[in-house]
């Protein structure tokens, strides 16, 4: 059953009065939104910080590091965040408790999947993936099958050229993996989850899936759609602060799958100090070295949060937002050149919703030096990244007034804008 | 030229004056040493916390993850801290400035290391190391060498018995890497750094270090040594923070080697969004994904103080700490069945001393118990882990008289001592 559309926000009040009478309003008061003011939509960036990291960075480094010291690896939980974290955000992603870890950086971890999912693999022997993937997805699977061939064995990466292209190179056979990124980072146009999936697996192949740009935005259902490995970036969405490390997913199915880097955290025995590999259950096994205990304790704030989300709800107050900010831009934008480039169906719409006008790395120098952060992306893209956690519809109104004032008296023509800033 | 060795202490009184006319003395005072007085030597586990440590997480969060938000990503220096801290440590090991990054953790770098020693080998294809190596160092060996024979490569891992049987299989030919931890983690013996390299490249051999427990306490000359590959654990002598992230070294005549985990942040375009992987120059390419910022931030913190350190002067501080604190135990505990399982030669004794005695667990137990933090490694080893930089005279006076009465009393005979704790 389709929801409803909301109704489109009429003026200011109107926005306050709904946010007011919102139920996940309570969310946004255990943010430290940014203390200037304004409006960061840049969620698919980087997530805000929640209001106790600071407590906890304070707690880990005084009572942690300084208090316990090397007491800290037995009697603390330091070793088992990893899990704990895991756990925590495990069902916003639709995933059992005991098939998600946060561990290392999004890209490493990209690389361990591949591992996984090459050794689980049928007799395939080529990865797919779309040319328009996220660079980094595009370069670790060229470097790990670049390794494969260099050890004497078979594996080449498909880049096509479009989703078309993507569902057609399935059909030529021999397909190992498919890996995709659930929503693009330019235009927020996503995969189906689980149709694709089904396509991968009716043509012999694994899906690892990239929710770098989803996570902590949509209602994901990774056990629904039968989707076998995928990666979340732990900083962008998910609120986990700068750099912090990566959620990996392994489907119950392949959780004996050995894994490729083998470190002494992910031993059976953890800290394994034994000679010999005896890798420890499903995806605690894909743990490598000493996990980042301060970036943890700070995760940490942020996951706690996540442990009171229910995801259809989640999903439900993103929908909402999303298509109230389209609408917006639509009544008030449309008149200046400004066109929706993400899809107008709530149900392909990724973390983000991106617009395009031809001046859009200047409209967006001018949004962010007039309290509203966006970001560009080459060649006509503007961003917002909106969190459905601590994002609210006064928070639309104010940034779309912004716009509009900046696109009415062409602001953004200022010399002080031109020019891409990231 | 052999130092002359220190004088033992003789009293406390004695100890303090010396600490007092220490040129070095004035580092301790920037660290913030356990609050409830403890003597810890566990800096082959956990280094101590620099006092600055909580302000550099404090303005990272608030800040860099508040204040700047994504800006912090092109505005602040969050994606130059790998190379900067690299640079900050490069001197305490002989490297070059350009020859370190700081990123991922120890496990996952020797996963990285070991793909790039294998792609500048010669004809190897044998991975030599000690059976008594740290088990994630056999652990990750053992992995990397699974998945080339997977792939239908040759790769064969020897895990020698003894050093003398290390050697021994250097003659037997084919061997592409030597990979050993610089100093035992059990009893602290070190390997010979340059003759040991020097053996492995008559063999045509190339070498990969884990100076975990030695970086930040010895003289560690890599260049010097001509070694080839390094790895060194951010969070034991070099006072990164608990799970901080660890350093990797890559010999200049290596810098065009293709990195096995193709990462954005390792991109020559950092960060690399075009499509295609062109690597950054040297050890640049050994970054992976974004880096940990806020983990980067408190590793700043000892990095800054490391900027300050003359490593031969470290070296000859460690070496002088080591001597006292043998001849110290020599003095008061040998007539307790105490004996030193480290060298006696300081040369080749690593970052901690070690001693035996069938009572260690409950022993180390009791110590801990009584204000001196050490650590107990089965059968029957006591383990100092000592600090040059923050460690002094009074601190070895202090743990070895409580050791003295300790074993004097039988105190740990206590039924509440039994059992080992890590």
């Amino acid at each position: 059953m389709e929801p409803t559309p909301a109704a489109p926000l009429e003026s200011l009040a109107n926005a306050r009065a709904r946010d007011a009478a919102d139920p996940m309003r309570g969310f946004r008061a255990r943010f430290a939104l940014p203390a200037d003011g304004r409006v960061a939509f840049e969620a698919n960036s980087i997530g805000a910080m929640p209001a106790d990291a600071p407590a906890r960075a304070a707690a880990i480094l005084n009572e942690g590091w300084r208090g316990l010291g090397r007491r800290g690896w037995s009697e603390a939980d330091w070793l088992d965040m990893p899990a704990r974290l895991g756990a925590s955000i495990a069902p916003l992603i639709g995933a059992g408790p005991d098939d998600v870890l946060v561990c290392d950086n999004t890209t490493t971890n990209l690389f361990k999947l591949l591992g996984h999912a090459w050794r689980q693999r049928g007799d395939g022997h080529v990865i797919v993936t779309e040319a328009a993937n996220f660079s980094t997805d595009l370069h670790v699977a060229d470097g790990f099958a670049r390794f494969v061939r260099e050890s004497g064995g078979r594996c080449q990466l498909v880049r096509a050229d479009s989703r078309e292209a993507v569902l057609a190179a399935l059909g030529d056979g021999g397909v190992a993996i498919l890996m995709l990124t659930h929503t693009d980072y330019r235009h927020g146009d996503c995969w189906d989850l689980a149709a694709t999936t089904a396509r991968a697996h009716a043509a012999g192949a694994l899906t690892l899936w990239d929710l770098s740009h989803s996570a902590g935005a949509l209602d994901i259902d990774l056990l629904g759609a039968d989707a076998d490995f995928a990666v979340a970036c732990g900083y962008k969405y998910l609120c986990g602060g700068p750099g912090g490390p990566s959620a990996v997913f392994v489907h119950p199915r392949h959780r004996d799958a050995m894994p490729l880097i083998q470190g002494w955290m992910g031993h059976a025995g953890r800290p394994g100090f034994g000679p010999d590999y005896d890798p420890a259950p499903g995806v605690l096994r894909l743990a490598t070295g000493t996990p980042p205990v301060i970036a943890n304790a700070v995760f940490s704030a942020a996951a706690d949060l996540w442990a009171e989300v229910d995801r259809a709800a989640l999903g439900a107050r993103h929908r909402e937002l999303g298509d109230l900010l389209v609408a917006l831009i639509d009544a008030r934008c449309a008149r200046h050149g400004v066109r929706l480039l993400s899809p107008r169906d709530p149900a392909r719409r990724g973390g983000h919703a991106a617009i395009a006008h031809e001046g859009a790395a200047a409209i967006a120098n001018a949004l962010v030096a007039h309290g509203v952060t966006v970001s560009f992306r080459a060649p006509d893209a503007i961003r917002f990244g909106v969190s459905p956690l601590y994002h609210n519809r006064e928070d639309l109104w104010r940034a779309v007034s912004v716009l509009d004032e900046i696109l009415t008296a062409q602001t953004w023509r200022d010399p002080a804008y031109q020019g891409s800033r990231l």
